[in-house]
C-alpha cells in the first residue's frame, strides 16, 4: 500500500488527529454549575490547600505532555516544530489507544537546551508526566537530566529508554530461545545517538559488560580525536577489548549486533565473521542495517528489525503506553532503572507462551500488554520515587 | 443545590475533565501505518515544504491553548497554576461544547510577564490560537500585547474582551428596548481591571464617549496620586466631566452603570441619584454590586448580572467559543476590533426575536449561537488579519 498518499489524504481529512473531549455533558445550567462556575471553586480551593490533590482532581491524574523541538523526527531529521506535529499527534494517539493515557502534543519553537528545559518546567504543573520525543543527541541527554532535576513528575525520553526497554525484552527472549546467558554475550551497538546510548546503559545495568559501540566514523575508543562529550563518556566504560577501526572490526567475533544507525551498513560478509549463530537486531527505519533474509543466509540465528512486515518487530509502542500508565498510577516522580527493567521483563514474559526464534515479542495489539507493563512499572516504583 | 460539594465529588470521579481522543481507530497495522509510521512522514514533509499546511494537516486547524498563570482565578485570586487547573479544564470543556473548538489547558509555574510571553510564544507552533485566562491586571495587558507581537496566531484575553463583547451586546439590546441611542449614554464603569478596561475601550470604539471609571479608591482622574501606569492611561481619555471623589459622585446623573468590581458597593440610594430609568449591569460574581430587585426598586429600567439565576446573564460563554471558532476558520492572525464588534452584534441579533427588558441576550444553550458568532467574526476578518 502507498501509505504516504493514504496518510496525506487522511491527515487532510482529520485536520489534527486528536480531540479534547469533555468527560461530562454540558447541557444544562446545573451541569455548567458543577463542571464550571460556581461549583468549580471547590476543587480549586482543595488543591490550593493540598497540592497533592492536583493529582486526583485535575488532568494531572492521567495526562502527560509529549514534547519535542522537532530536531530528530523519524528519519527526517530537523524538520522543525510545525512539521513534527503529525508525528507527535500520532504518538499521543498511541498513548491513548494502547495505554489509556491522555497525551498532549507540544512542539517547541526553540532548539536551545535551557529554553526547552525552562518551558517544560513551567508546564509541569499541568501534567502528570513528560515524554520527550525526537530531540537530537547529544542535546536530548542534557535536556532530560536538567528537566528531571527541576520537576516532580517523571521525564522520559522515549527514543532512548523506550527503545532500550524493548531491545532488552527482545534480547532476554532471544537468549532464552537459544539457551544462552547474558554473561556470554559480546555485543556491538551500531549507533551512538539517543537510542544506542540508552541501550548500552540498560544492557550494562543487566550485566552485559562486553559492549563495543560504533559511530559513523568508526569504533568508539577513547583515543579517537573525533569523539564529542557524549561519546567520550561512552568510551570510558564500553569497548573493554580496546578495539579500533570500523564496524567490520567491531563485529568480528561478536555474537550480538544491535543497529540503531543507517540502512545497509552490515554486510553478509561481516555477519559471517561474527561468532556462530549471532543475534542481529537491525533497527534502522525504514531500511534495516541488513535485510533479515541476508542475515539469516549469513548464519544469523535470530533477526529482529523495527518493521512490522518482518518477524520480531522491536517497537517502542510495546513499552511507552504502559510505562506512563504505570507511572501515573503511583504518581511517580521519576522513571527509575528498576522500573525500566520491570517493563522489559513484563514485555518479555507476555511472549513466553508462544516463544520462538520468529516470535520474541508480544504483538502491539495484545490487549494484555498495557496493563501488564503498567502493573510491573508501578510495582517496581520505590517509595522515594513516588509522591 | 450545593454545587461546591457536588463539584468536588464530580472532580474526584472525573480525575480531569478532558480526554485526548484519537479521531481514528488504531486497531490494525494498516491503521498504524497511516496515522503513524511510516505514512506520517508524508504530512510532515508537506508541512516542512509549506508552513501554511500546518493549519490544515495538524491540530492547529482546530485547537487552541488556554493559558493562565493562576493569579486571578474566579473570585479566588492568586491560587497558583495547579489550583487553577479545574477552571481551565472547565473553560476548555465549554470551548468544545459550545464552539466545537478543541482546547488544551496550560497552567504556568511563573507569574513573570516575560517568562509567560516566552513560554506561550514557544508553544505557538502547536496551536491555532491562544486564549489567555485569569491573569491579573495590569500584567495581563502587557502579556497580551507582547505575545501578540511575537506570534502569528490570535491572542485573546477572554476576561477582557469576552466580557466587553457580551456587555456591548447587552447594551445594544438594552438601548433598543428603551429606544435610546448610544450617544445619549453617560456611563460609569466600576472596576478598572482587565474587564473594566476592555469594556471602556470597546464601548468607546462604538461611539460612547462619556465614560467615568472608578477603582476601589475612587474615580479615576489624572490628578489622583494613587494611579498606576494602567489607570493613568485610562485617565487620559475617560472622565470627560473631570469628576473627583467616590463611586457615589460618579453615578450621580449617569444613566448606565457597569460593575466588574465588588459585591454590594452600589446602593439603592446611589441608583436613585442616577438619571431616570438607568441601565444597571452589576456583574461582580457571585454577589453583584447591587441585587437586581433592589436596583429595580430604586428605579432601574433594566438590570443584568453575571448570574444564571437572574434575568440577563452577561456571560462570556456567549462569545468566546464562537470567536475562536470563527478565527480558526479563516486562520486569523489576530482578533481585531472589527471582529469583536461583529461578535457583539451577532450575539445581540440572536436575542432580537424575543427581545424584552428581561431578555436582552440569547441563551448560552441556543444551538445557533456558536455558528452565528463564528460566521460574523470570520466575515469581519480583513485580508491582512489572516494567513
Amino acid at each position: 500500500m502507498d501509505y504516504s498518499a493514504l496518510s496525506l489524504a487522511a491527515h487532510l481529512e482529520w485536520g489534527g488527529k486528536l480531540e479534547t473531549v469533555p468527560k461530562m455533558a454540558i447541557d444544562s445550567k446545573d451541569a455548567l454549575s458543577v463542571a464550571y462556575t460556581p461549583g468549580v471553586a471547590a476543587p480549586c480551593l482543595a488543591i490550593a490547600e493540598d497540592y497533592a490533590k492536583s493529582f486526583t482532581l485535575t488532568q494531572r491524574k492521567n495526562t502527560i505532555a509529549v514534547i519535542t523541538d522537532g530536531t530528530a523526527v523519524l528519519g527526517l531529521g530537523n524538520i522543525g516544530p510545525e512539521a513534527a506535529m503529525p508525528v507527535m499527534e500520532g504518538k499521543c494517539a498511541l498513548f491513548k489507544a494502547f495505554g489509556g493515557v491522555d497525551a498532549v502534543p507540544l512542539c517547541l519553537r526553540t532548539t536551545d537546551v535551557d529554553a526547552i528545559v525552562e518551558t517544560a518546567a513551567l508546564l509541569a504543573g499541568s501534567f502528570g508526566g513528560i515524554n520527550l520525543e525526537d530531540i537530537a543527541a547529544p542535546r536530548c541527554f542534557e535536556i532530560e537530566r536538567k528537566l528531571q532535576e527541576r520537576v516532580d513528575i517523571p521525564v522520559f525520553h522515549d527514543d532512548q529508554h523506550g527503545t532500550a526497554i524493548v531491545v532488552l525484552a527482545a534480547l532476554t527472549n532471544a537468549l532464552k530461545v537459544l539457551g544462552r546467558d547474558i554473561s556470554q554475550v559480546r555485543a556491538v551497538i551500531s549507533g551512538s545517538g539517543a537510542a544506542g546510548t540508552a541501550i548500552a546503559q540498560l544492557l550494562r545495568s543487566k550485566g552485559l559488560s562486553d559492549i563495543t559501540m560504533t559511530a559513523s566514523r568508526g569504533i568508539i575508543h577513547s583515543a579517537e580525536p573525533w569523539l564529542n562529550p557524549a561519546t567520550r563518556e561512552l568510551a570510558k566504560w564500553t569497548n573493554p577489548r580496546g578495539l579500533r577501526g570500523t564496524l567490520a572490526q567491531a563485529v568480528n567475533g561478536a555474537n550480538l549486533f544491535i543497529g540503531v544507525s543507517a540502512p545497509g551498513i552490515l554486510t553478509e560478509d561481516m555477519v559471517r565473521t561474527m561468532s556462530a549463530e549471532p543475534i542481529i537486531f537491525a533497527m534502522a527505519n525504514p531500511t534495516p542495517e541488513i535485510m533479515p533474509q541476508l542475515a539469516l543466509n549469513a548464519g544469523a540465528a535470530i533477526v529482529g528489525t523495527g518493521r512490522s512486515d518482518f518477524p520480531n518487530q522491536i517497537n517502542n509502542v510495546l513499552a511507552f503506553p504502559g510505562i506512563f500508565k504505570g507511572a501515573l498510577s503511583v504518581r511517580a516522580k521519576r522513571i527509575t532503572e528498576a522500573m525500566k527493567l520491570a517493563a522489559a521483563y513484563a514485555i518479555a514474559e507476555l511472549a513466553e507462551e508462544r516463544l520462538s526464534r520468529d516470535r520474541l515479542l508480544p504483538e502491539a495489539f495484545d490487549p494484555r500488554l498495557g496493563n501488564a507493563v503498567a502493573q510491573a512499572v508501578a510495582a517496581a516504583a520505590g517509595e522515594r520515587d513516588t509522591l
